[in-house]
Parts: C-alpha cells; structure tokens; sequence
C-alpha cells in the first residue's frame, strides 16, 4: 500500500497558521494536480525533523517512496509523476519559460515584499523560532527588522512598482497562465498569500488591476487561497 | 499569386544597420519558422510610409494580405499563420508565459540598457532622425541623452543586476526555451543584438554566465545574430 502524501509546511506561533510563500506553491501545485497532502506542521528551527530528505529548508514532500524538495523540484516532479492530472506548465515551453517567473519572484520580488511585511512575520513566528528569525534574516538582509522595514509608505511603493512586469503582462491575458491559472500564477499567489496570512498591510490599491487578478487566484482551487487559516481580508 | 513577405525595418544612417530590438524580434521569430522576408529600411520620421498599417512605429510586417504591428501581435500571429512551423513558445502555456517575458523585458530592462547604449544609438540615427530622436527621448526619459547616460560605470554595473532573474533561471537550463531556443530567448536576445549593431561596449563580463548563453544565442539560426550586419565585437 502506498504511504500518504505528507508535506513539511512551515508553521508560525499557532501550528494552523502556514505562511510560507515557498510551500504555498506546493500546497497550490498539489490541488491543481488534484492531489491531496497531509501537512505536517514544522518550525525553522527543526532542521532535524527534515533532515532526511537532504534540506534545511521546506516544503519538503514525501510522496510514496519519493522525497523532493525545493518548490520548484517539486512542481516539475508532480508534473513528471503525474502527467495525466491537469498540468501545472501547459506543456514543455511553458515549463520553460515558467522557470523565468519563478526566478523574477525569487531574485526580484521578494525582497521588497520583505521590507513590507518583515515585522508582521515575525510577529507570528513561533516563540522558539524568532532568535533563528532575527539573527538569520539580520545576516540576510544585511540589517535588522526594524531598519529593513523603516519608512514604510516608500517600501510599499517601491513593492508596487515592483510588479510592472505583472501588469504589462496581465493587459493581454487573464493570469499569466493564459486563460486559466498555472503554476506561474501560482508562484505569485504564493507570495500574496505569504502577506495575507501574516499581515493586514494593504499589498495592492483597488485600482491595481493585480487586485483583480488576486481576487480570481484567492477563488480558483475552490477558493483554497481565500480560504486560507489566518488570512486578513484584503 | 501570394504578395512578397515584407518587414518595415528600422534603419540609421547606414541603411544596412537595423537597430530595434523589437524588430530583431520580429526578424529571429521569422527565421526560426522558416520564413522569408524581404526588409525594408524604414527611419523614425517616415511615419507616413507605415500609415497603412495603423501604427507610427515598427515592425510592421505585411504577409500576403495581412498586415501586422507590434512585435509581441506579430509573433502571436506567426505562431497562429503558421502551426506547422516550428513552434515559438512550445504550447499554449508557453506562448502565456512568455508574455511575462516580454513585459519584463519591455518594462524594466529597457531602461537601464538604454542608460547605458543611448548615446551610441545617437551616433547612428539617420541625420533626419536626430531631432525627433532627442526630443521624443527627452520626453521619454525625462533628461537629455547626456544626463541619461552619465556616470556611465554606475549605470553598466546597474544594467547588469538588473540581469539576474535571467542568470538564476539559465542555472538550470541552458536557454529560457528549454533545451533549445524559443521566442522568449528572441526576446533578450533583440535587446543584445540592438546594443551590438551600435556599440562597443561591453555589456557583459566573459565570466558571466549570460556571456556564455549570448554566444550560444549568436549561434542559433545559422549564425544570424553573429552576423547582424555592423554588428560590434562583444
């Protein structure tokens, strides 16, 4: 008998709340494919717990007598091991081309989202985590919390401006999987849905057509990002 | 009896230098399906020669009885014209995904490029250019060419960071088609050839892993780039 599915999720203060933009893609990327997952609550420091698959990081899925890990290794495996569920890439060139979106979000867009909601993830990290938290991401972002995040209002435009290419991209085209939601859609409502469960902070005006297109990921997979444990109204 | 295949092309003073990126586009797209196509030299003040097709800019590709602007409608039309071709984006997920491509190059890497190659794309515009160029570039960019591109170190060393979603998704493929090039590639790839029909400078560092995808790039297409007429030593 084939063993469950089982996900390491990264979990804050309260075990419900899973706010990992990385593990997000992979808890989308899963439902897309119309897999279900047990999720197994974990914090950053239990490099032990995960230490069997080879990563200090999450997600880290166990499927069967597969572990993989790393969001992107994952997507392209659940595409390869299950290629009669609904694809996540729309075929080999989207695949590679989607590998630009996840690297854009990765190199570019994460780090102006972290001087917007820095201080709302640390506010819910687990108590036994937030020395980890702010020694690591002091070394990583080369300042601590309170400086990354200081003059709010600029770090919010600069984020803003940030998605431009979003944008331009989303005047022609409904998602950026074309006319129904892929993975690229997916790693980026990754990211929306990392802020929405930590942080009330308004990401997106109402006139931002990147609103309107978050409010049809936040309903696609049955509304599972909308749904999502913790989530702020947006 | 089909009419010529014919490409309003962007030319400088040299009517045998062709300069736009976006034309480059529409050129690579063009060769890659196989496809003829007779050029015609075209500068920024003939607005009247291209009135015909709508648009006050090239390409303008005029295939049998369509006419076709914009270089991101052209390749979509190709893709669509001809299905038997080989393919642009390698499927519908492809051609989706490779509109953010697109927007990103159009909305952020122009600009620090232009920082650096603007006064070099001067020196070569068609002396009945040369107003229309500086004033239209004025007001598009907010400063004379000379402001535009001062501290010219600064602004390469800005032009190259702006590279690395690029660099991070050639990590694990060698081009952003996957195993071979696709339209997205023709994309980036427009942009370097525009530097290298006008310039000497060196955009990249030989130790940058981009040098090595630009040389292979260079290569596609039976040497096309390579041997873009003008073309600098880079």
């Amino acid at each position: 008998m084939a063993q469950a599915r089982k996900l390491y999720d990264l979990a804050g203060a309260d075990p419900l709340r899973r706010f990992s933009p990385y593990c997000w893609r992979t808890k989308l990327a899963l439902a897309h494919k119309g897999l279900s997952v047990e999720t197994v609550p974990w914090r950053f420091t239990e490099k032990d717990v995960i230490a069997f698959s080879g990563s200090r990081l999450v997600p880290v899925l166990v499927d069967g007598d597969h572990t993989v890990h790393d969001s992107w290794t994952i997507a392209n495996y659940l595409e390869d091991a299950y290629p009669d569920a609904p694809s996540l890439f729309g075929g080999d060139g989207g695949r590679a081309a989607t590998r630009f979106v996840n690297a854009w979000v990765d190199s570019v867009l994460g780090m102006p989202m972290i001087r917007v909601i820095l201080t709302d993830i640390y506010a819910h990290v687990h108590e036994k985590d937030r020395d980890y938290f702010r020694a690591s991401r002091h070394q990583r972002y080369g300042g601590t919390i309170e400086e990354v995040t200081a003059d709010p209002e600029a770090k919010l435009a600069a984020f803003r401006q940030t998605l431009d290419p979003m944008r331009l991209a989303l005047r022609t085209q409904p998602f950026l999987g074309g006319q129904a939601p892929l993975y690229a859609d997916y790693i980026l409502l990754g990211h929306f849905l990392w802020a929405r469960c930590i942080s009330d902070i308004k990401l997106l005006a109402e006139d931002d057509p990147l609103y309107a297109w978050r409010e049809r990921m936040l309903d696609a997979l049955d509304g599972m990002g909308r749904k999502a444990y913790g989530g702020y109204p947006v």
